[in-house]
């Protein structure tokens, strides 16, 4: 098998990175199986052929590409004649939007939630994860968990625009799902994988989206360890 | 001429609606020539024979079109021969979330330059201008006047990403512009045409990108009364 991608490891098997879920599921898209390499935080010894320490890396024969979305890029020219996870030049360009605005977003999911991934996070990866992400926050994990309650309102304005899409349209994509899809989807995936919170509940356009996102691929994002919807 | 596309006017020949750029950028897009029938605030009677009282209408022949999206869209699949404002579906669907998101942005410039649009409107619509708008806002516009610096943050997290995706690229649909360039376009023409405060200054990533859509079309957006850059 030519396409081995090395994705993020949690504990109990848990996959929680967003960014992983996007390549995961853009392959799924152009229909390409990989070899599934899970690593740890502190396995960047696994991947550092590809000259930088963050997953998803993905190896197709003699080519390694990271940062998911350079991985899409690289699929969708790679493999022109597989369903298209862009539609062209200016979907592309459209993807890319979702790419630099979902961090605002997305931002307060991950904030919301940060202490719960420490808890989901391997055994072997807590005080690294603890140390880097005290680091860049400036708090403590117990400090920003008994915080996440202030998210509340930057997750609401992120899924307003998201919202009112779905009115008009079934994916973000349009009438069938693609990469922009893929893109908040990761989000979702993470929080479900290791936060017994929930962020969409019934009624919820965003949860019907989610749920049809779930059906994708027979079922792959609910191939998973996570909490229950 | 077939195309007459019904807009809106302010005083001194301004032309302030976002909504109204959106669709003269579309047509010029198209390549397309309409007729323009100016029409302020109060000149409702002149295109209510499209059944509701907003600029822009488009009248093709006999086929009437309001909403800036839905005009969009038909000249997109009335003229499916002259380039493309959307690229195809996915595209499509990349714009319709710029059409939903760019509020949670433009609303911030809007209240911010509220008081100045009063300022110049057509004489003849300051009386329903002021009152439609304080009740919309239940506020005087006095007072959201003298509240306008508070939108300065909403302002630039709203530019984040948009900056943030021209790092990657001349225009939001890619290496040419397209109608979600227009759709954010719009917003800054409705600023320029009627204050004098500047939201854009030299060394940003978006003045540039705005002086590359001004160029546009042997400069059609320069081609109006405003505040000069």
């Amino acid at each position: 098998m030519a396409l081995i991608l090395y994705e993020l490891l949690g504990a109990d098997n848990r996959r929680f990175s967003p960014y992983c879920w996007r390549t995961r599921m853009a392959l799924a898209h152009k229909g390409l199986k990989a070899e599934l390499i899970p690593c740890k935080f502190t396995d960047k010894q696994l991947f550092a052929f590809s000259g930088q320490d963050k997953v998803p890396v993905l190896k197709d024969g003699d080519k390694v590409v990271f940062d998911s979305w350079d991985i899409a890029c690289y699929l969708e020219e790679a493999y022109p004649d597989r369903p298209s996870l862009f539609g062209g030049p200016i979907g592309r360009a459209g993807a890319r939007f979702f790419n630099e605005w979902v961090p605002t977003f997305s931002r307060h999911l991950l904030l919301t939630v940060i202490k719960d991934i420490f808890d989901h996070a391997h055994p072997d990866d807590k005080d690294y994860f603890r140390q880097s992400r005290e680091e860049r926050f400036g708090k403590t994990l117990e400090q920003l968990g008994g915080e996440s309650g202030n998210h509340r309102a930057g997750i609401e304005a992120g899924m307003a625009p998201l919202r009112a899409v779905l009115q008009h349209q079934p994916f973000f994509c349009g009438s069938a799902p693609a990469y922009a899809d893929y893109i908040v989807f990761g989000h979702f995936q993470m929080t479900r994988s290791i936060s017994p919170k929930r962020f969409l509940e019934k009624g919820d356009i965003l949860y019907d989206w989610r749920h049809r996102m779930l059906d994708l691929f027979n079922g792959l994002g609910r191939s998973v360890n996570a909490y229950p919807e």
